[in-house]
C-alpha cells in the first residue's frame, strides 16, 4: 500500500468502531457507549449566546423562581445568599453559576456489568429508552394502559438491542400496580432484566429513597456513596416554579451522590414565550437553579442539565413534537450547557403519530438527530414514543434503535487515514474498472456500511414477491416478537435478588395500596 | 416592551422568514428560494480536508480520468496544458483549481415570472423535485412506468407547494413519448405548467440544445446568452470516466451560458471505494474535471459542483439510500465545495422503500437534512422518491414537500432580538401562571411554529373517532388528488405557446421516433 505523507496519522478511531455485521441484532456486541467523532452543531454567535444569558439573569433576578413546600431548599437559598421573600428565590447574575461550578463535567454511571459502565458528559453519547408513557400500543392489540408485563418486555426488548446503552426509567407506567409501590417493581425490572445503568423513582422523596437503597443491595452501601449507580430525572414546574416533591427527590438523589437530571418541560406558548431564543432563557433559568440547588444538597454531586422544548399546534393548541423549532433550538440549549461545563440532556426521539408510519419516523428522526448534534450526553427517550409521548410502541421501539445503530455509523464521522484515502484501490482499480473485488474493498467492506435490520433494500420485485410487500412497520411488529422470544435475561447473583425481593416485600407490606 | 440592550439589534431576518399559515398550502406564497440563517455543519478538520483534496490531486495526476468519444474535450485539454494520452487525461496538481477559478461562486437562474428567479450559491437554498425515475406509483395503482401525464401531474404538484423553489427537470420518465423527443415535452410542460425555473435535457447533445432553444423562445436570444435560464444535469461515468454524451451536453450547456451540474454517482464499493475517505477523494476529482471542462468551453459560465455519495447493502449488493455514511460523508464534500467557492448540489431526499412509509421517511428525513446541513445551494431530489430512485411516489412526493416546509423554519434558525427574547413576557407573567395570553404571545403566535400539512397532532380519541385512525399515507393520498383537482395553470403568453409548440412539432417533424 502506498502510504500518502510519510507519517500515517494514527486513525482517530473511536469507541463507535462498528462491529460486524449480522442479521441478529442479538448477536452483535454493540458498545457501551458513543464516543462522537464528529464536532457538536452550534448555529448561535458568542454575542446572541450572552444575550440569552443575560435575560436568563434578569429572569432570576428580577422576576424569580418559586420553590413550594419545601423549606429545607429554602434554608439552602438563603444559606447561599439568594434573596428568599416566602417562596420566590430571586438570584444575583453569576450565583448560580459560581455555585454549578462544584458538579463534575463528566461522571461514569456504573451498572450491574461493569462492562456497560456508561460515560455521561464530555463527547460520551448514551441513548436511553423513552420513559412516563401510561399507555402501550402495538400493530396487534391497538393503544391500553401499560402494565408491570409491558414495562418488563420493554426492558428486555432494550437489554437485547446492541445500540441502547442505558435501560432507562419509566419505561411506561405499570397501572396495574399501586402508584405507591409500582417504583419498587420498577427498579427491580431493570435490575433484573437488564444489566445496564438505569434511573429511579421521583415521584416522592421516599420512593426516590427507596430506588437509591435498592441500589445499595447491589452495588453496596460505601460504593454507592462514593459512585453514581442511579439517576432521577426530576421536572421543573414551568414557568419558574420547582414544586416540593421535585426538589425533595432533587435533593434525595445529591444527597446519596446519586445524579439528579433537571429538566424543564416548556410548551412554548403555555409554560414559556412562543418565541424559541425566550424559552430557551427561561428553561436555562430553570435548569440552572436545579442544577444549583443539587450542589448546595451535596457539592460534586454529579448531576446533568436538561431541557425538553416543544412547540404547539395554533389550531388546535395541541403540543407537537419533532418539528422544526424545537430541533433548532436544541442546538442553541448544547452551546449553553457547554458554556457551563455540565452534562446535557436534550432531546429525543419525539413523535405526535398515533401510528409507526411515515410521521413517526419523519418527526422522529428529525428530532433525535438533533440530540446528537446538539452534543446531548444523556438522551433519553431514544426509542419508543408515539402518540405526543403518551404511548410507548412496541414497533417504534424496534425501528428507533435500529436508527440508534444508524447513528452509531453516523457519529463516527468520515475517518481520515491512508486506509479510508484508498490511494491503493485508485492505483489498483484505474479508470472505468470497478471495485467490487479489489483489495481494499475485501480489507473494509464487512464494516464499511451500517445495515439495518428493519429497512428493505431488495428490488422491487424481490420485496413484492419475496417479502410480502411488507412496511417497516409489519417488519417491526415480526421483530419485537421474535426478539422477546429469544430472550434471555442476564445473570443476577441469588443473594441479592432474594436481598432486593426481602426489600420490596418489607416495603410493599409497611403501607396500603394508594393509587395517586 | 423592556429593551435587553441600549440598541436593538436588527433581527437577522430571513427571506424564509414564515407567512402566515393556513390549511391549505396552494394559497401560501412561500419564497422564491430560502437564504439560511443557520451556518453549514463542518466536521473536518483542515488538515484532513488537506489530505483528501491532495489524494484528489494524485487521482487527478496519477491515475488520470478518461474522456470518451469526444475530441473536442481532449483538445481543450491539451490547450489547457494536461497530459494527454489517447483517452487519458492527467492534471498537474492545481492546474483544475485554477482553472475553475472563472466561474461564479453564486448566479441567479431565471425565471418565466421573474418573482420566482433563484440565487444558486452562497448561502441559498433551492429545493427542486426528484430527478430520473422511470417509475411512478401511488396507493391506488401501484407502481407503472411513468408517461408524460405522470410528469405533467409532478409538474403540477410542485407548482402548487410553496416549499418548492424550482420545477426540476426529468421527474420522471413519460415512457409512453420517444426517447428521440421526449425532452422536448418535457421541457414544454415546465414551461407551461409551472413558471419556475427548471431543468433540461443532457441525453444527447441535440437534445441539450433543443432545450436551450426552447428558452430561447421564452426569454429571448440575447437574455440567454448573457442569463443562466436553465440547468442541464450531466453524470460522470464512475470511476474516473467522462462518457462523450455527458461532456458533449456539459459543453453545450456551457457554450450557451447555461449552469452544468456535475454529479458522478458513486455507489461505494462499486464505483467506487468502499470508505467514505476515498470516495469523496474519487468524487471531488471527477465533479472538478468537469466543472473545470465548463470553464474551457466558456470561461465564466455558471456551474453547479455535484456529489452524490451512496451506500450498498453488503448482504445483497443492492445500493443503499438514506445511510448514515453518505449522510456525514456530504458534511466533507460542502466542506469541499466551498473551498473551491462553486455552488453545491449534494444529496437530497433518498429512500430504498417501495411504500411511503416508516423506512421512507426514516431514510429520506436523514438524508435531506444532511443536504441542509452540508450548504448545498441546489438540492436536487428535494421530493419524491421511493424504491431507490427508481419509482416517484405520489404520496411521498407531497409528504417531502411538507417535510421542505418544515425545513424553511428549521433554516430560520433562532432568532435573537428583543421580541424573540422576550423579556416583556416573564416580566407580565412571572412564575407558575402561563403564557397563552399574554401580549408577548398574541403577538407572535401565528408566525411562531410550522404547521404541518399532513401529520396528525389531535389527540388519539380524536384521531381515532373523527379522524379514521389514518396513517401519514392516506392522508397524502388524499392531499395530492386535492391538489391536482385545485391546480391552475400559470399564466403564459400566447405568441410564447405557440412558438413553442411550433418548435416542438417542427423538430418532432424532423426525425423519426426512436426508443433508446
Amino acid at each position: 500500500m502506498t502510504t500518502l505523507v510519510a507519517e500515517a496519522e494514527p486513525a482517530r478511531r473511536t469507541r463507535s468502531a462498528r462491529p460486524a455485521r449480522r442479521d441478529n441484532a442479538a448477536k452483535i456486541a454493540g458498545v457501551p457507549y458513543i464516543v462522537r467523532n464528529i464536532p457538536t452543531y452550534d448555529i448561535l454567535s458568542e454575542e446572541n449566546l450572552v444575550r440569552i444569558e443575560r435575560v436568563a439573569d434578569r429572569i432570576l433576578s428580577e422576576v424569580g423562581i418559586e420553590f413550594r413546600d419545601d423549606p429545607a431548599s429554602l434554608d439552602h437559598w438563603k444559606r447561599a445568599g439568594a434573596k428568599v421573600e416566602g417562596v420566590l428565590v430571586r438570584f444575583e447574575p453569576g450565583m448560580l453559576n459560581e455555585i454549578v461550578s462544584t458538579a463534575p463535567s463528566q461522571f461514569t454511571q456504573h451498572a450491574r456489568n461493569p462492562a456497560r459502565n456508561v460515560e455521561i458528559g464530555g463527547s460520551n453519547v448514551v441513548f436511553s429508552p423513552a420513559y412516563g408513557s401510561p399507555f402501550v400500543m402495538d400493530l396487534d392489540k391497538g393503544r391500553r394502559y401499560g402494565t408491570l408485563e409491558d414495562f418488563r418486555n420493554f426492558i428486555k426488548l432494550a437489554q437485547s438491542s446492541p445500540w441502547l446503552h442505558h435501560s432507562g426509567g419509566t419505561i411506561c407506567e405499570p397501572v396495574d400496580i399501586p402508584v405507591n409501590k409500582r417504583h419498587l417493581d420498577m427498579v427491580y425490572s431493570h435490575i433484573k432484566y437488564s444489566d445496564r445503568a438505569f434511573m429511579g423513582s421521583i415521584t416522592a422523596e421516599e420512593r426516590a429513597e427507596d430506588s437509591i437503597d435498592m441500589t445499595r443491595l447491589v452495588f453496596g452501601r460505601d460504593f454507592v456513596d462514593r459512585n453514581c449507580v442511579i439517576l432521577g430525572n426530576v421536572n421543573v414546574n414551568s414557568p419558574l416554579v420547582w414544586d416540593g416533591t421535585m426538589t425533595k427527590s432533587l435533593r434525595a438523589y445529591a444527597r446519596a451522590n446519586q445524579a439528579a437530571v433537571i429538566v424543564p418541560f416548556i410548551l412554548g406558548g403555555a409554560m414559556g414565550p412562543v418565541t424559541n431564543a425566550g424559552a430557551i432563557a427561561q428553561s436555562y433559568a430553570e435548569t440552572l437553579a436545579g442544577c444549583a440547588l443539587t450542589q448546595l444538597e451535596r457539592k460534586g454531586a454529579p448531576v446533568i442539565f436538561g431541557n425538553f422544548l416543544s412547540s404547539m399546534s395554533l389550531r388546535s393548541g395541541s403540543p407537537t413534537f419533532g418539528t422544526p423549532e424545537p430541533a433548532i433550538g436544541s442546538m442553541v440549549i448544547g452551546q449553553l450547557a457547554r458554556r457551563l461545563k455540565l452534562p446535557l440532556r436534550c432531546a429525543g426521539n419525539f413523535s405526535n403519530s398515533k401510528r409507526p408510519d411515515a410521521q413517526a419516523m419523519q418527526e422522529g428522526v428529525m428530532s433525535m438527530l438533533s440530540a446528537v448534534h446538539c452534543g446531548a450526553n444523556f438522551i433519553l427517550h431514544s426509542a419508543g414514543f408515539l402518540d405526543g409521548l403518551l404511548a410507548m410502541s412496541y414497533e417504534k421501539f424496534v425501528m428507533d434503535t435500529d436508527f440508534c445503530g444508524a447513528l452509531h455509523s453516523y457519529l463516527a464521522g468520515v475517518v481520515v487515514d491512508d486506509n479510508t484515502l484508498a490511494m491503493d484501490a485508485f492505483l489498483q482499480v484505474g479508470p472505468g474498472s470497478h471495485f467490487l473485488g479489489c483489495d481494499h474493498t475485501m480489507r473494509n467492506y464487512q464494516t464499511a456500511f451500517w445495515d439495518s435490520a428493519l429497512s428493505d433494500n431488495e428490488p422491487f420485485e424481490k420485496w413484492s414477491e419475496e417479502g410480502g410487500s411488507t412496511d417497516m412497520a409489519a417488519r417491526a411488529n415480526k421483530r419485537w416478537k421474535k426478539t422477546l422470544a429469544e430472550y434471555e435475561a442476564p445473570p443476577l447473583d441469588v443473594a441479592t435478588d432474594e436481598a432486593l425481593m426481602d426489600y420490596i416485600a418489607r416495603r410493599k407490606n409497611s403501607m396500603a395500596d394508594a393509587w395517586y
